[in-house]
This record gives structure tokens, C-alpha cells and sequence, in this order.
């Protein structure tokens, strides 16, 4: 779903950084899409992550923002799809009204056709603010749904 | 610039969180508004604030993101256009080639006609996505400007 090239979070992010930003207190949550077939595994294996906490704090906080990786290892088997469905059901229980993402890169579109296939509209482009390597700069989205 | 009723924080944001929060690493930089005139203070006085930080990591680091506090005993003295003015100069000068807003509270008519005469344009509004203590839930504007 986000392939490696459109990260907004930086390379050289070290792996405690990265844990401490992607493991929220509360009340954010982080989810994790397990592959429970027999497969070559002896146990369960974590495919993906999704991460949801309050896009601002304040009077913003009834809006959730999420992050989201998968594997790319297993890439093209709906592991996006389920994060995304299980982060809008999760979002909606905990409260929040609506979600945004900040930061969708314009070229993405298998992550632009995805939000729109879950109800997320495309509320602004950002131009020109994500340095792609191969594409050069390109947009951002900023896309929006209520829950 | 910055009502006190219009901020995106925590409202029991500790201090210590919010230094760190507002005095980034760098590249971001904290500017303060000095006010030098002798008045009834015997030393300079900072009457307002701003920070700014890359609006995105890895490939959006070239865009900037910036927070303005103006203290509330000195509004009225064109202190948040003064800051605004420096921001907007500092960010160039750091090479990024555009300033983002990711919330500006709709209804906070002094900071958008003050942004929009910085040369600032609304991207989009985010609907219902701020808790106004006395306007109910207003929208969040995204506003943009080159550098």
C-alpha cells in the first residue's frame, strides 16, 4: 500500500525514533495485520501495521490521523485493504468523527485508489511538496472522511 | 494572531513538553519578537513567538510548517505580522520552497486575512475538525504559500 519510495518519514530514522513514533500512548492505537496461515512460518507473522492517534491535539483531537506499512514482501494480497478497513472501524469505536491523511503522495495511486475506494476524498493537493526519486517533486494529498 | 481559544494543543500541555515541542532540532529554528522600547520593563521582553520545522519528513522536508504565538498583552501591535514576516523570510533563507498551515481554525478571521495578506491561499478546509469552546465544531484550514 505504501510502497518504500513515498515514505514522508525520514531514511535515517533510527529504530527507537521510529517505535516511539509509531507505538502512540493513548489514546493512539497501532494495529498489526497477522498472516496466520501454516505457510513456511512456525508462528504467526506481523504483514503490516496501522497506526491511528489525533491528527492535532486540542479541539482537533476528534479527528484521527493514521499511518500504514505493509511488508512489501506481501505486497498485492489486500493487506493494505484490511488495515485500512480495520483503521476506519477502530477509529470510529474510539470516538473519532472523521479521519484525515496529510500526506498522500499525489503518484501513489494505488494508495489514492484505495482511500477512495474506503470513502476517503481528495480535499487539497499540496503542490510540489514531496521530493520523489524518480518522479521528482509532486503533490501531496490531504484526503478526508467521516466516520 | 494566535486566540487562546483557537489552539491545536493540549490544553494541559506541560512545559516541559511544550519547550520541546516548540524548540525543534534542527533544521527547525524558533524565532522570538523582542520589544525593545524602554516602556516599564527594564530588560527586553519576548511578546511572541514562532517556530518552524519541516512540514513532512523524508521527501517533504523542503516544505516548511510554522506556529505562531503572540502574547495576548501585546496583541493588537501587528507583533503576529512582524512574526509571520520573519518566518516567512527565515524559511526562504533555510531553502525550503513553500510554507504550509495544516489548521488554522476557520473562524479565526485575524490569522486568515493576516496569512492571506502574507501572500498565503486556503488549499482546503477541513470540515467540522475543530472543537470551538464557544463556536462549536469549525473547520481547519490548509493554507500554502511559496517561498
Amino acid at each position: 500500500m505504501i510502497a518504500g519510495e513515498t515514505y514522508t518519514w525520514d531514511r535515517d530514522t533510527d529504530e527507537a525514533t521510529a517505535r516511539r513514533r509509531w507505538m502512540h500512548q493513548p489514546p493512539g492505537v497501532t494495529l498489526v495485520a497477522v498472516d496466520d496461515r501454516a505457510d513456511d512460518h512456525d508462528d504467526d507473522k506481523v504483514v503490516g501495521t496501522a497506526e491511528i492517534h489525533p491528527n492535532q491535539g486540542g479541539g482537533g483531537r476528534h479527528v484521527a490521523n493514521a499511518g500504514f506499512v505493509v511488508d512489501p514482501a506481501h505486497g498485492g494480497r489486500g493487506v493494505g485493504r484490511l488495515l485500512g478497513e480495520a483503521a476506519i472501524a477502530r477509529a470510529g469505536d474510539d470516538g473519532y468523527t472523521a479521519m484525515v491523511f496529510n500526506a498522500v503522495v499525489a503518484t501513489n495511486a494505488h494508495a489514492v485508489a484505495l482511500w477512495c475506494s474506503l470513502g476517503f476524498e481528495v480535499l487539497a493537493t499540496i503542490p510540489e511538496a514531496f521530493e520523489h526519486p524518480t518522479e521528482g517533486r509532486v503533490g501531496l494529498l490531504v484526503m478526508h472522511r467521516r466516520l
